[in-house]
């Protein structure tokens, strides 16, 4: 199963391109359980609203992703995610459609 | 580099469910370089306004999903999402970001 974070456009990309990968990256890194994590950068929006940036972070089972959300490291990463994307983030629980 | 499309929640998910599986993507497969397909179903949203679906569709680079943009068989799927997804879509191009 997989946790899904869409980001919205942030005001200084510079500044939240730092802070996401020099300090919220390496905390979401610790969380236990985590198997891998796709960073997408958006790079053009051809149709509707688009977005800035997703995350694809990938958990063995909904236990594992369930498991992982109540975790302290899980919990330094959303405080330190606050500091600077709050308002920015829709996050999601995802399963393979397939 | 990656085709990014994100859609919102449908009126009636199941006939939803059965156009994207059965007609949308079987076309989407037969676009010239597509090299794999992510199709993730959102089953919870934690925080902001979530989405029902989110489809990675990964090509070897600008290039090469610039030429699927164009090619016949991305028309077709084009053509295809409008009968039962028109409003619903956001797309995007990505890039990974690390």
């Amino acid at each position: 199963m997989d946790l899904v974070a869409l980001y919205a456009q942030p005001e200084d990309s510079q500044a939240f391109d730092k802070a996401y990968l020099e300090t919220h990256l390496p905390l979401i890194r610790q969380v236990p359980g985590l198997q891998q994590i796709e960073l997408k950068r958006i790079q053009r929006t051809l149709m509707g609203d688009g977005c800035y940036m997703l995350a694809i972070m990938r958990f063995e089972d909904e236990q594992a992703l369930k498991s992982a959300m109540q975790s302290p490291e899980m919990q330094a990463a959303g405080d330190n995610l606050n500091t600077f994307a709050e308002g920015l983030v829709t996050l999601m629980y995802a399963d393979d459609a397939e």
